[in-house]
């Protein structure tokens, strides 16, 4: 499917995700740091607390009426209003505030994930931090980050060891019992375990900032554009067994093959146990 | 010794902190997310990773110039340059990076920190995030946020209970093994607890976003500049004995009198057992 993508269509996905970014940015910020912010609590498990925010809605309903105008015969999945069954092969995978926990605390770790793929897993992908006004964006080739401080390439950094590492998660739970056992057999052998970055974590692997990435309980559009962008800077993204990742679950990201596997084979061992 | 200041020195000393943190963000931009960053390990402790950077010298370096042109007569404490004796009964406390660890990794959650006060305490500070262009500062009757969205009051937020509380530390390793058993009797009674935020923390709490933040082991450099804006905001800064937190160690600010008498009861019950 990829290969079939001509160089019109590549560049025409690409303006299009950078428009749903730009439609996005406003609906976050309006609600970001204001007072009276909800956070309606939509598990039935009263101690997972997965707030949804008004922003969260607004923002993917405005990424969909791009869509709608741009791209009306691609499918949708978006963590808000669900699956849209287009006819092109192609799918917009996203997530109006991936960090939501993060966005009612007032971080700027939370972000806009848009990815564009097929059904092997994304081609093209952005994570987008409105705050800082900072947009990482990967694939078809490209690899940059614009933010602040003006555009630069992404790329991983390379040659580092495990016990030179520095690794990141969200939660020091991570998962289950288990999964977190799993990642803390990681965490212990790398040199700096650093917590709370949602999403930002990928773009910052993808920055060549750290060297691992590893979660777990993902859906799909929580990794498909972190996966775009860390790719597209050189890295590896798969699940803890080394199969692919975009449909979420045990997600490790790694900025090279060496510390994927050394990583891989610690979490595998620890599971096995 | 506040209250014998002039208004006409209370608006000299709140010009010139800002000069310094302006002349902090270009020392401390030269380095961030620049590759071969050096992480020197100034501990003896093999497993105590605290590095220091070349822009962290620098940065101080920068601001001490400030005040040797501006307020050469005030006394200084840095992290990295030590104590400079002055005649004026004030002192100028000064990190020019705090959560290094952060900032070798990336993350936008590092700070400049400033404070100008007197043996009792900081009476003006600035956390300031060069990155993303953000200043927090307070004091003098002042509170307030400059950043990528204009300019905003800062005011801690009113009436959540511990169990609706919002709780933030940059490590889940806290302190000792006491200090962070303590510390997760408040977390596990808190609704929801973050991690990774580094003096980024005390900024969330003036901004009314988060209700406590909680820390152990600090230095006087770590903690003045964030207790003047958390002040200045109408939260509470103390010990977790309730003393001053001024010359550091184990901290707790938090948004409410009712929080902050909550949270160290449990933290000295726990440090009781």
């Amino acid at each position: 499917m990829s290969a079939a993508l001509d160089k019109a269509t590549k560049a025409e996905l690409l303006r299009v995700a950078h428009l749903l970014a730009d439609a996005a940015r406003p609906e976050t910020l309006r609600h970001f740091r204001k007072p009276g912010l909800s956070a309606d609590d939509k598990s039935a498990a009263p101690d997972h607390f997965d707030p949804v925010t008004e922003a969260d809605r607004a923002a993917e309903r405005a990424m969909r009426a791009v869509l709608a105008s741009e791209r009306p015969h691609d499918s949708i999945l978006g963590e808000e209003y669900g699956a849209h069954e287009g006819s092109t092969g192609l799918v917009w995978v996203l997530d109006p505030i991936d960090g939501t926990r993060g966005y009612i605390s007032g971080t700027p770790t939370w972000g806009v994930l848009i990815a564009v793929g097929d059904d092997d897993g994304p081609l093209f992908g952005i994570v987008d931090q409105p705050y800082i006004g900072e947009r990482f964006s990967g694939g078809f080739g490209l690899a940059e980050v614009t933010g602040p401080t003006g555009t630069a390439p992404l790329a991983v950094r390379r040659g580092r060891t495990l016990s030179e590492a520095t690794v990141m998660t969200t939660f020091p739970e991570v998962g289950t019992e288990a999964e977190a056992r799993a990642f803390h057999t990681v965490a212990h052998a790398a040199r700096l375990t650093r917590y709370g970055m949602d999403c930002y974590a990928y773009a910052l692997l993808a920055a060549g900032q750290v060297d691992l990435v590893i979660e777990a309980g993902l859906n799909s559009y929580d990794i498909q554009g972190p996966q775009a962008v860390v790719e597209a800077a050189g890295g590896v993204v798969t699940g803890w067994d080394g199969g692919a990742a975009h449909n979420g679950g045990r997600v490790i990201a790694a900025a090279t093959p060496e510390l994927h596997a050394e990583a891989c084979a610690l979490l595998r061992a620890s599971l096995a146990r």
